[in-house]
């Protein structure tokens, strides 16, 4: 169990297969984000029906409401929300932290405000995973601290409490069905993500995060931090990019030798009437479609392209009807896993690294039109 | 086409088929109402696997957004909303003389203001039938005026020009793959029930829809306004209830011999995080259910109560998630449905009508909590 046996590589990037107690994850693998035990709008059988595989909830949010022992008590995430494939929890570190002004970090933990009500928590490395082994996701993470990736001289502090609190995750963990990553820290600085991608591959665990990307650093500054990462990362375990991201990033990430990755953002544009399209990101308020009756994406196999029109989905929205939101989740999160397979598909073949321009190129109009927005 | 085939009686309950080019309605019926081209928050498949067999949609709103010049471009609302089975649209009579305010009836028609931005529209019987045949829907219905039934000097009025308005529907009507229903008015007052079922069944209408009921009347005074139109109306024509109801008035009406139901109050009560039980109608977000690792309803073989607990559908609920409304308002469909297909098995077991105390009894709780909130 947790096994990652790699099927095909193309450079640094590659093609494997992670093994769970609840069936084999395929890399690499976007998954989709359920953070309240939900993906926004969606039933258990929507996401088959895209082909989703692995599932991420929030273990703050959860925490927080229903409550992680509710969760236990009835049979854990899996059964609460019925999705029986792979699931995978973050720590609550990252929601934590965001938590700027109702949040003090010490060496021992953090203590913050609730969102919903200001009442007062407390998470340490030993809680956040007696928390996820209540919630019992088949992947879950070390407690870290992701910090402003602009503040350098705080990127040291960050990461080495997050490297001892991976230590004490380690420790505190308990259930041989769960699977815990250590999670790479060091904000932008190459030194310290060498520093920390060393300590964290030492500690041996089964798959490996990379946090504290995504959150304000630019593009350029991503991909440096990844390729000095992941070359230093043991080949034999999956790497996990979190937060991220646009098409893109999938791109470039998997580009880069990285497995797995997570985002809200097909779900958020969905509620924002957003739509991947191969013309680029199509803003499905805009008059021009109120009687196309073409489907969202013409190459898609997704239930709302196979079946609904783009005038239809503009109505919708218009209308302020919920459908539209559903729909266009379905297809938002279809196209990022459609491009997962593709990429599977191209490294399979050795063309990936070659179709990456083209591939660029093709996402492009729906990353611009993301950025300006 | 549009013939109606009685299949078996007990007493003025009946159930029979009405056949449609869209295939055979079985009666009696209830049709989940799709005010704006959508059942709201439920995908046509999931209208599917609760077994809805027609589906209404409002033709005040669609004529206003997106307009039906658009849907009939778009080659009409069922392919538009991908609904293949029959549909019905109302006339938009109802909605327009709900606009109190701002509407100003005439003989030959209706003057009214949009509730979406205030512009001057005007319907006729004419333009209501043209509208309609704009959107296609498989039975539609007759412009007609729908008064207060408690203004007992004006029903009259209001009857007499529904009977001309009927005759201009008729007159105006072109599709012979529509149906047009006669509706009856005349308030609560008996003589002019009896006067407006004469006069709308001498119509010879392929069905004959009964209007103006549930909105102010009294139970007792909608069943005896039953007592006195059903008797009155041809056997071998299907009789539509139009805008009912609660279970008991599914019950009471097929007691008196209707065929065709529509009411939103089953997706109203999903957000309004209300589900149909048979310990009554439950809030669900009663802190009882918490723990409640029962579906909504054991005998219910819906895909929320197949799958789901009431434990998460309350979680869903208290995060906000519009996952809740979506099962909710699959289980409440779902549950007036069965209520249907249970009823059409006792008329043809001749037991309806000993079962109709139990049946109400067994649906008290729903309805008492439901007059009381």
């Amino acid at each position: 169990m947790f096994d990652f046996t790699i099927t095909a590589r193309n450079n640094r990037a590659r093609t494997g297969v992670f093994s769970t107690i609840r069936g084999d994850l395929i890399t690499p693998v976007f998954a989709p984000v359920g953070t309240q035990a939900t993906v926004k709008t969606l039933t258990p059988e929507h996401l088959k029906d895209i082909k989703a595989t692995l599932v991420l909830s929030n273990t703050y949010h959860l925490y927080l409401r229903p409550g992680d022992d509710l969760v236990a008590e009835l049979g854990g995430l899996h059964r609460f929300m019925k999705w029986p494939r792979p699931m995978l929890t973050d720590s609550g570190g990252f929601q934590v932290f965001s938590l700027s002004q109702t949040r003090k970090i010490d060496d021992d933990g953090v203590t913050f405000k609730s969102h919903i009500d200001g009442s007062t928590h407390r998470f340490t490395p030993e809680r956040s995973v007696r928390i996820q082994e209540n919630l019992g996701a088949d992947i879950i993470m070390a407690f870290d601290e992701c910090s402003d990736p602009n503040d350098s001289e705080y990127s040291r502090i960050a990461m080495e409490r997050t490297h001892r609190w991976a230590e004490r995750s380690l420790k505190a963990k308990r259930r041989a069905d769960q699977t815990l990553f250590g999670i790479v820290q060091g904000g932008v600085q190459p030194d310290l993500r060498a520093e920390s991608a060393k300590f964290i591959a030492s500690l041996g665990t089964p798959g490996i995060a990379i946090g504290g990307l995504s959150v304000g650093e630019t593009k350029q500054q991503m991909h440096d931090t990844l390729d000095v990462v992941t070359p230093l990362l043991p080949e034999n375990k999956p790497r996990y990019l979190m937060g991220v991201g646009t098409p893109e990033d999938l791109i470039n990430g998997v580009l880069r030798g990285v497995d797995i990755f997570d985002c809200v953002l097909p779900t958020r544009l969905a509620r924002h009437h957003s739509a991947f399209a191969p013309e680029g990101r199509l803003n499905m308020m805009n008059a021009t479609f109120a009687r196309d009756e073409r489907p969202l994406d013409e190459n898609c196999d997704c239930y709302a392209c196979k079946t609904f029109s783009r005038a239809y989905i503009r109505h919708l929205i218009m209308a302020r009807e919920l459908l539209a939101g559903t729909l266009l989740s379905i297809h938002n999160l279809r196209a990022l896993i459609r491009l997962m397979e593709d990429i599977r598909v191209y490294i399979a073949d050795g063309t990936f690294e070659e179709r990456v321009p083209d591939l660029l190129r093709q996402w492009q109009g729906n990353v611009a039109r993301h950025k300006k927005s």
